[in-house]
């Protein structure tokens, strides 16, 4: 009992102190981003007293310049009919993102027990940082947590001469007041890839190049060749295998190098750059705190986000783990729970992260990727299965579509769903199935006993279990013998 | 074993004398609509002899006047801009219904161990028919099994001087080759929403009168709500609790009766009927095989197929289960199941029949209807969730999204789910996640571990398992109490 005492006062003592020299938070949160909302706004939730620091605006990179301004782009072009205004499109792509960032800023500032505080934060310990406030001076804050979701940036390239008002990143983007009449994007990963569609739809001229030998290259090689075929059904020319040398002003031609062969793009009003992201970790000397880096996979993190230094956490884009909203924010979730309920039980292993990318037919997976497959099982214990909404469903025949599919890998015999990866108009949407079938571990079989609405896409679900029950039925003794011989196999 | 061999000379004699009648097959199935291709390729494809009987084209409703050819007009209304041609619209749907139509005819006539024959059949007893051949003549031929699945045709109106050649269904809806200016559809249901939303988009003036009191009927009414401001929105007036009283063709004026007032249509060209169908049951001689029928529900079924007699089946609208092809297909997988393998188990409820309504947005359900929510909860145990697209999703921000949600009837406290309606322009592709969570009864808490892509309109499931779960934490005395007094209740 006397120690409980002792130990009270003293912690009371402690807090007191730090109380006196600074100002003392429950948890800071740097980075008001997605991740960071989640972790400020659910701990505030909880009844703690939460620090949320932001060096720019309220949202992050999803409201203010990746998914919101997207996808409103990505709505607006897919309705853009002949005579529209591709300017007005733009412009309404800006006031829907300065709505929302007005509104989400509102609510943080309102929101109970968040202190918000605009600024750029770096450490002095593990416990205390250093705030530059935006509107001049220091403040000095401790906290028992201290959560970095400070995000990524887009990388830069520099082709000689190309002058910089020609250059755009995610980040000025949907700044953009008029739409350029040839855009070059370099790059052809998930952002080139929604950016490419949706401006070729509001009558812009695109032109993609990339220094990879395919599109998309975190999906698995059949979603790159439908992807490829429908960038050429639009007339979006991809250069692959290539990169730039210069840029000629007085011309306005982007000079590309293919292997020997020499590319000029002509009449080129604006040139996007997405190749890639840059974690924002130099500015917060997380040397002070020990916080250990890794150069390529940025902060590492546990299962619960936790990094190597007790009471620091890192969530989204810092590290490793997948760049998408939704992982940060899977990842705040869990760190709200690791704070605020430390003794309560929570999944060892992360969740399922799906994505998806909204390029126009949708590219959407889940599951273990392909370098993963081929570290975990031996091929031979693998069945592909993949059907095409074109031949395989009634809905791909209405709607036309010529390149979709899902595929799915399974483990044969058993049915258990592996890796999913479907394209096609709503495979956003349908994505989800899976990630609710592989984390409940549901196998093929049980599916095969489900009703799908017709004509939908998500039929093409059934056809994948009829032909997996096919196959498997009638080769049992084929299947059986693979399995048995493959199944504890080491990877090949 | 003397008894084995007196069984198969004897059946062997008896199969035989059978053969020397009339033609003989494991299975006869009336009808080659969805469900009845199910059954007699499904079986064919295990090696058993199978009669086709087909009275008009193959591919039944579906193919032919159904989801088909409405699906395809969908689709191309949806991409219509302004300055296309409607009546291009119209014949290009007609080609793409006719290819397929083909196909299908084609394949079945190709299909092994299926003997296809185009003609009218009847019941002479429960294991003879008699068919009145296209080509003239009949034919009698018997069987092990009859599957009885002639399906449903359109029912009509009398309305008082208006001329058959002005008249629709969906029988004839899709033969059309021009784009009506004014179209009057009569009926509030699946089919005349989808109808009424396509026609709209192609440029035709479309107006609706029904007697319901609420468009689609069959939904929760928060469904009826959004679709009515919906076909508001576009212009689309809608008349309820409305009958119609007259034509006059010297004007091209519809007369119909609200209450008191009396309300007149002008410039009428045609008049789309969909108000219910009839199952085609009359010309079948049911009685004949003692096959017993309700004059409300159809023919009666078990969860199997099996009607009151021995090896008579019946699937698809000719029963009483929800009148979709996917219905019919499942019924017919089933029925496959029962009679090529009737020693093995099958699960003995039906599979959950998920609906879908592909007006624009789209309206999906599956689960219990209200009815049944009715009769086997006390609404006490029951919490409703509630997500609107527009306010609660940065999808529905996005896209503009005015009228859509996820509403989620559960059980209070254990999140077990019992009904769920979705509104919004992905429904029909987002409904199968819920048909897998019910059908494997996976509660909201374990759907708010999952991830979904952002920004999904799937990702507001997210959001029904966050209100549920933050409603339940913090009231979980409250929940407790009412779970404990109302889950043995009986129905209020």
């Amino acid at each position: 009992m006397i120690y409980l005492v002792v130990f009270a006062v003293e912690s009371f003592i402690k807090k007191d102190f730090s109380f006196m020299n600074t100002e003392h938070f429950h948890t800071i949160v740097i980075g008001a981003g997605s991740g960071g909302m989640t972790v400020a706004i659910g701990l505030a939730g909880l009844g703690k007293q939460v620090a949320l620091i932001e060096s720019n605006h309220v949202g992050g990179d999803c409201t203010n310049v990746g998914c919101v301004p997207s996808k409103t782009l990505i709505h607006l072009a897919r309705e853009f009919k002949p005579g529209d205004n591709p300017d007005e499109v733009l412009r309404e792509v800006i006031r829907k993102r300065d709505a929302l960032r007005d509104k989400e800023t509102h609510e943080v500032r309102e929101t109970k027990n968040v202190t918000f505080i605009q600024g750029l934060a770096k450490f002095n310990t593990a416990k205390e940082l250093e705030v530059a406030l935006k509107d001049g001076g220091i403040r000095k804050i401790t906290a028992d947590n201290i959560v970095i979701a400070t995000g990524a940036r887009p990388r830069l390239l520099d082709i000689p001469g190309l002058p910089s008002e020609m250059v755009l990143t995610n980040e000025s983007l949907f700044d953009l007041r008029d739409a350029p009449k040839h855009l070059v994007i370099v790059g052809a990963g998930v952002i080139a890839l929604e950016m490419a569609f949706a401006f070729q739809k509001i009558g812009t001229k695109v032109t993609m190049f990339a220094l990879d030998r395919r599109p998309l290259t975190t999906s698995i090689p059949e979603a790159s060749e439908a992807i490829q075929a429908e960038l050429a059904k639009r007339g979006i020319t991809l250069h692959l295998g290539t990169v730039a040398k210069a840029c000629d002003v007085s011309t306005q031609s982007l000079i590309l190098q293919s292997g020997e062969e020499e590319i000029v793009l002509r009449d080129v009003d604006k040139v996007l750059v997405a190749v890639g992201r840059i974690r924002n970790l130099e500015k917060l000397d997380l040397e002070k705190a020990g916080v250990k880096v890794d150069h390529r996979q940025g902060i590492l993190v546990n299962s619960y986000g936790e990094t190597n230094v007790k009471g620091v956490y890192a969530i989204g884009d810092v590290t490793p783990t997948s760049a998408f909203t939704h992982s940060a924010n899977a990842q705040g979730r869990r760190v709200v729970q690791r704070i605020a309920f430390p003794y309560l039980p929570i999944a060892k292993n992360e969740p399922l992260f799906p994505n998806a990318t909204f390029s126009d037919p949708e590219v959407a997976a889940v599951g273990l990727t392909e370098q993963q497959l081929k570290e975990y099982c031996h091929p031979g214990v693998i069945k592909r299965i993949r059907v095409d909404f074109k031949t395989h469903t009634d809905r791909g025949y209405t709607d036309g579509i010529e390149n979709g599919f899902i595929i799915v890998d399974a483990v044969r015999l058993t049915g258990r769903i592996l890796s999913v990866t479907i394209i096609g108009p709503r495979a956003s949407e349908m994505i989800s199935f899976f990630t609710l079938a592989i984390s409940q571990k549901i196998s093929l079989y049980k599916i095969y006993r489900l009703v799908f609405p017709y004509p939908t896409y998500s039929s093409g679900i059934l056809k994948v279990a009829d032909f997996f029950m096919r196959e498997t039925l009638t080769n049992l003794k084929g299947e059986l013998a693979a399995y048995l011989k493959y199944r504890f196999a080491k990877p090949a």
